[in-house]
């Protein structure tokens, strides 16, 4: 129990693997479990039951990080090597896969699915309900919004497809789903469908070009899209592998 | 004092319910008056000073719910049934009325007055001297600005009236009043008044239609503003009374 | 050490000058520095280390103050009179000047260089490798970004020449340079370089006239810019003997 500081509060109906280091001050509630070789840093409140948990379960999987001053709720299942910032939010009923980084004051609302290796910087808001695909790269102050005449109790969340790219301060309206390798230009607003490999900037956001046109900077010869065949920073050898698989 | 966390440190000073559920690692400081049957989650520090504090008191009505990581002044009257997210900073002099609710991370930068039954989502700013009136709903990662030179010692405040709707996203222009009724779009940079019942978008906001010409998605015979006659999830008994008034 | 609340854990290996004061719960780790008169408020955890910091040294000047629930990296330096609001992330190898303020819930995320007497106020994104002058004003939900084709390796990263001012929910795109003297309108995309005394406001940002044609409300002689003339709330009396030096 040596990993454990002396004060943190950890309850003893939660399975927390013997090799988990947590931090100072942190709480570890009833029915977490927690995989080996996991970190929960200092001052956060793992495991928070409320009246919409679908279930009293909280599953961290193993090789997970989890920075100071965080707030993860019941009811979620992340797969191993989950990597959060500090000060996140992460509500109830939420489905990720392997690989999931959420950056620093980051808020998944809860009731969703997330699909492997995908990676949400900081301060973005994900809103209930919304689907996002495998290697998703959603930049800082990305809002996803789902609610079509607000106040209603209507429910129309936002798809994100596989390798699209939402680059920083761009809104997602309700509804919109972003095709596979799409890209979202900086300080848009989404108002519509964004098709596959479309590029779309501005407010409303407008499809200016393939992505496939883009090239690296200083290489004109080179397209710089789809990404996956140029970028794997941080990615396990597992993932490079699927990265690098030739399209059919 | 079984409600309160063995780890909470509670100034003698205070004036805590003997109900209030106070959690682990929470501060509560002198002059706090907290109403029954509140609940005080983890990690928060309720009732700072600092030389802005028109009063050193602070009271949180009864029924209160303040989620953990929170931060409260001194000087300001929240009335019954406050409830905030996670990571909530309320400044100093906010007098606000019942059943206010604060978004996770949502920063009110004090001096502000806020009606009843009024709704502000996560991460939104709201700027010192701003007033909003009854029945609000300001989603998130809004920002209200009250400086016309920055940097400067003028002060524009920002009004929004009564059943306003604030979509995400949304920055208000320093002393931009909003109307009753008025619905400002998702993305939307609000750079002069908003006329009661309007529908204004885009950069600068311009008026597009009347909110009373959105119907409800499937259903083009009925309007969906104002949104009172049709949305009362999570109001009182109390509230709907008010909601369901025929208007003069 | 009566200035350090019992449950503050204060490593034996830091250097914390005695007149410091530490709130409640606070965490200040080995090769920590923190200079005479200095405030640490509670929940904060001050000199993480982490593969990236270039030193595990973390040096606060004198007469600095932190707020609560904030996380500082090792390897960086600011000098006397930092001062941070709540929930603030400071991240590794930054070199900041004098009185550098950073408002609740800002993310600077590293390898920054910051001149003296900036003020970068709440929600603030700093990307790595930014370079932001002296007397520069930063207002609330500013993005910096700093990857030209989102996720690379490569870096573009901004950068602000002293005097600037950059409005609230502003986002720069990679690369660009703000020019001294210049103000970003708030809610403004900026997708090229802004030349020194520009006004440029919108979506993409475009100059719409010289600051200095800019009027104070209500004084249609009075110029409102540059505003070093007209502006010195908070400033120490050596800081206002350099804004009225009479440029060359």
């Amino acid at each position: 129990m040596s990993n454990i500081h002396e004060t943190a509060v950890v309850s003893a109906l939660s399975n927390v693997h013997p090799t988990v280091k947590i931090g100072a001050y942190s709480v570890i509630n009833e029915h977490v479990k927690i995989g080996e070789d996991s970190i929960i840093e200092s001052f956060c409140e793992i495991g928070i039951k409320n009246s919409l948990n679908k279930s009293d379960q909280l599953t961290i999987g193993p090789r997970s990080l989890i920075r100071s001053h965080s707030v993860i709720y019941s009811g979620s299942v992340f797969e191993r090597n989950l990597e959060t910032g500090h000060h996140v939010t992460l509500r109830e009923n939420i489905k990720a896969g392997v690989n999931l980084r959420v950056g620093s004051y980051s808020d998944l609302q809860g009731d969703l699915f997330i699909g492997d290796y995908t990676r949400i910087h900081s301060n973005v808001h994900i809103s209930k309900h919304s689907s996002i695909g495998n290697f998703v790269f959603i930049f800082p102050f990305c809002v996803f919004t789902n609610d079509p005449i607000p106040p209603s109790e209507l429910v129309r969340a936002c798809t994100v497809s596989d390798y699209a790219v939402i680059a920083s301060s761009a809104t997602l309206l309700p509804g919109v789903n972003i095709g596979q390798h799409a890209f979202v230009g900086a300080g848009s607003t989404v108002t519509t469908d964004v098709n596959e490999y479309s590029l779309v900037v501005g407010t409303p956001a407008k499809k200016i070009k393939d992505v496939r046109e883009i090239k690296i900077p200083g290489e004109p010869e080179v397209p710089a899209y789809p990404w996956k065949s140029r970028f794997n920073r941080g990615f396990t050898d597992e993932a490079i592998k699927i990265l690098l698989q030739t399209e059919v």
